[in-house]
């Protein structure tokens, strides 16, 4: 009789998983042929653009994602209020490089988010090239007081992530503007953050810290290639003079809102799964892979358990983040309502590193649930999306944390990620079909299993 | 005694991992810094371009390939003569859709490689639509004779692996014309090989089998854009008739070379490494992913050698076949010749799918050899590259294989690959430089790892 039951429960656990492969199978083929993702995307980035909190554009991404998420069966679609920063650039930015009078190089550049705006006559003054913040500290005040500082450190080319490389850099372009002014500096510019040799300026967010308003300098992002010929022609004429024009400007916070989808689970509603992706993007560009991808990843769930006819145990949310490039609000507002709701989130999951092929997963959580995660490796082993590493999970979700849930982030192939990162070319057609819906598909899978097993005790 | 011994051993075996940690870590250093992958490509697929077999280019691109080669530190560098086929596509191919007189639409085509010509002015006939060739037997003479046949099965597009959907379709393309001429038909409509929706049509080749001269009929691929508009013109107007006018021409054979480079092993001098990719391409397009890809990767190899300095055990040959796309000519040469001197491949690879981001390899060999591989997956962990499959491993190098050997393949990710696979858009500017980098960096550290420990006793 033992070894029946034995056999029994053997039986079981190999039908179980057997059940999971043909599911997880499941959803791909659907992710193959009956996604939805890529039409979306075609909407929101050909359709609506480029979409900075506060924007219009970003207005029409919270109609248009409640719009679309309304004709799936959630049980509610609502727009959670959030106040949000709304930055705008201006007319496009101007630099050149002026080696003597009447000889000047053209370069582009592009506002940093955040930016005070430069005269408008613009800033003119010699340019001191530097390879990082603690080489302003060596300068001093008497070699960078009135000249325009030149943050040139790329990013290291030798991390297999890129997001990796990427952080060898950045604070060039977070702190630089802040740091320099220290030392009396009159402007910023910071190399592109970028792997490639390019024409494309790369925008991103800066910070002054508690500077008062008064004491902010003007900072702008200059393409790899406008960074190199400075650099070169620096080292020719050192005495060389850069102009920088750019009429951006910090306007006052607006309501605006992050878009939220729920469907009730049938056997455990107090069990919530999220999953997200920020709505809003920088201006320049579409922002089709910066998180474009990420929201119609997110949309695509419901979409894909539809078509496999999967009835969530759990409660789902869809969370269409607001402001993540450059407050974090939407982020915020969500967990103060969540905490004062009491929701119980076990697994979270954002999608935003791009649109590109899915390679694995990275998770924040115990030992114990990611001993039982790296059981469900051999699951995605057929899709070759099998890297599961502890690591970050995404910048709107990361405040979920507890220490008994799971958070966990998409890791697409990151080599192409920051050819496009916050620039003019993040755009629909940098996007492939199969690699998106491998996303949603990918994601999808992952959330079936926790619906399904929930979390480890 | 016994115990300071096995320290030591144990002490040697760990020295061992880690060094080849180090070793495989400086060559993606090496590749991500100093690979000419990137720049050789750029002159083979904009300078040279597009190289079938028996043309201008393809003896461009032996003569460039040699001379490039010749400035490493190979011990000799030679080109194995070998006679190739020579088809020529001729001026434009030209077709059209006409639904009654003088309606009509061009839809985009390309012949097959190999197929004959049409008369100068075209066939103009019916279109019969089938989705297989077992389709040809059930409709038999009567319902085919005299017409066009459109043969329209797409690739399955749930498989994971799109050279394994490919695998699914590309029979119509192979055998199309010759099965349908056994049923009068005057010609052969292929859709094109791929997932996309899109205009370009793929080449590719076809066989006639034993058919007489006389008795072949021509086909051309259409653009999956162009099947479908065909195909759904077909539903209102059965009686449709279709015009396709190509003049390409199967000339006598020439005179051709596989590229051969050789450095002596300095330990194991008869035990011989293979890394190969082909030098020909299709016409259309620069052959940019097909195969120019893994003809620089193959030249990478021992450029990352020198990089670090690495001095192989056993000798490396670099062979850069000629007409792999038709005929296979140079695979077999190269055999017939190294049967003859004897050379003992131990080992050989083939990078041939693709620029794209490498997930792992192929490998074909024994059960001994193969547990041993999966070791090595850990050190290809951190790259995210250790998809470690059995499975084929090029057209070029299979028939190298002996029961003692281990044949492999490079196995980038093909989400993208028949996007471009055979058109006129498989082009320098669909490679991403570090996606190129990391293949040169993975087939090199493979070789490495080969070249250090040898087979499997």
């Amino acid at each position: 009789m033992k070894k029946i039951i034995f056999l029994v429960l053997l039986l079981n656990i190999s039908l179980n998983y057997s059940q999971d492969d043909k599911v997880i199978k499941s959803i791909f083929d659907a992710g193959f042929t009956k996604s939805k993702a890529y039409s979306w995307l075609d909407y929101l980035s050909n359709e609506i653009g480029g979409r900075l909190s506060g924007s219009y554009e970003a207005e029409l991404a919270v109609k248009w994602s409640k719009n679309e998420l309304d004709k799936l069966n959630f049980d509610k679609v609502w727009l959670q209020p959030v106040m949000v920063p709304r930055w705008v650039r201006g007319p496009k930015e101007f630099a050149l490089i002026e080696t003597e009078p009447g000889i000047t190089f053209n370069v582009p550049v592009a506002a940093l988010g955040g930016s005070v705006a430069t005269p408008s006559v613009g800033i003119k003054s010699n340019v001191i090239e530097v390879q990082s913040i603690e080489q302003l500290k060596e300068l001093g005040k008497e070699k960078i007081d009135g000249k325009i500082v030149f943050f040139n450190r790329p990013m290291d080319p030798t991390f297999i992530t890129t997001f990796t490389a990427y952080g060898t850099a950045v604070d060039q372009r977070a702190l630089g503007a802040l740091e320099a002014s220290k030392y009396g500096a009159i402007g910023v510019i910071v190399r592109s953050m970028t792997l490639r040799t390019d024409d494309f300026p790369h925008t991103g967010g800066l910070t002054y810290g508690a500077l008062p308003v008064s004491k902010r300098i003007p900072a702008a992002a200059i393409s790899t290639k406008g960074a190199d010929k400075l650099s070169s022609l620096l080292k020719i004429k050192p005495d060389l003079k850069f102009l920088l024009r750019q009429q951006c400007k910090q306007m006052p916070d607006v309501q605006s809102y992050n878009v939220i989808a729920e469907k009730k689970g049938t056997t455990y509603p107090d069990e919530v799964i999220l999953i997200g992706g920020h709505l809003d993007s920088w201006d320049i560009g579409d922002g089709s892979h910066d998180d474009g991808a990420g929201v119609v990843h997110s949309m695509d769930l419901i979409n894909l358990f539809n078509n496999i006819d999967y009835k969530p145990k759990r409660t789902i949310r869809v969370v269409l983040f607001m402001n993540e490039e450059n407050g974090l609000r939407g982020s915020l507002k969500y967990k103060e309502i969540a905490d004062k709701e009491g929701i119980n989130h076990i697994f979270a999951i954002e999608s935003d590193a791009g649109g590109f092929r899915p390679l694995g997963f990275s998770f924040t959580c115990n030992d114990s649930n990611f001993l039982r995660i790296l059981e469900w490796k051999k699951l995605f082993a057929p899709y070759f999306i099998n890297v599961f590493i502890k690591g970050g999970s995404g910048a709107d979700i990361s405040n979920l944390r507890k220490d008994y849930n799971v958070l966990s982030g998409l890791r697409p192939n990151s080599q192409r990620y920051f050819d496009y990162h916050h620039t003019e070319i993040d755009t629909f057609d940098a996007i492939n079909k199969r690699e998106l819906e491998m996303g949603s598909s990918a994601v999808a899978s992952l959330v079936y299993l926790f619906d399904k097993y929930g979390l480890n005790d």
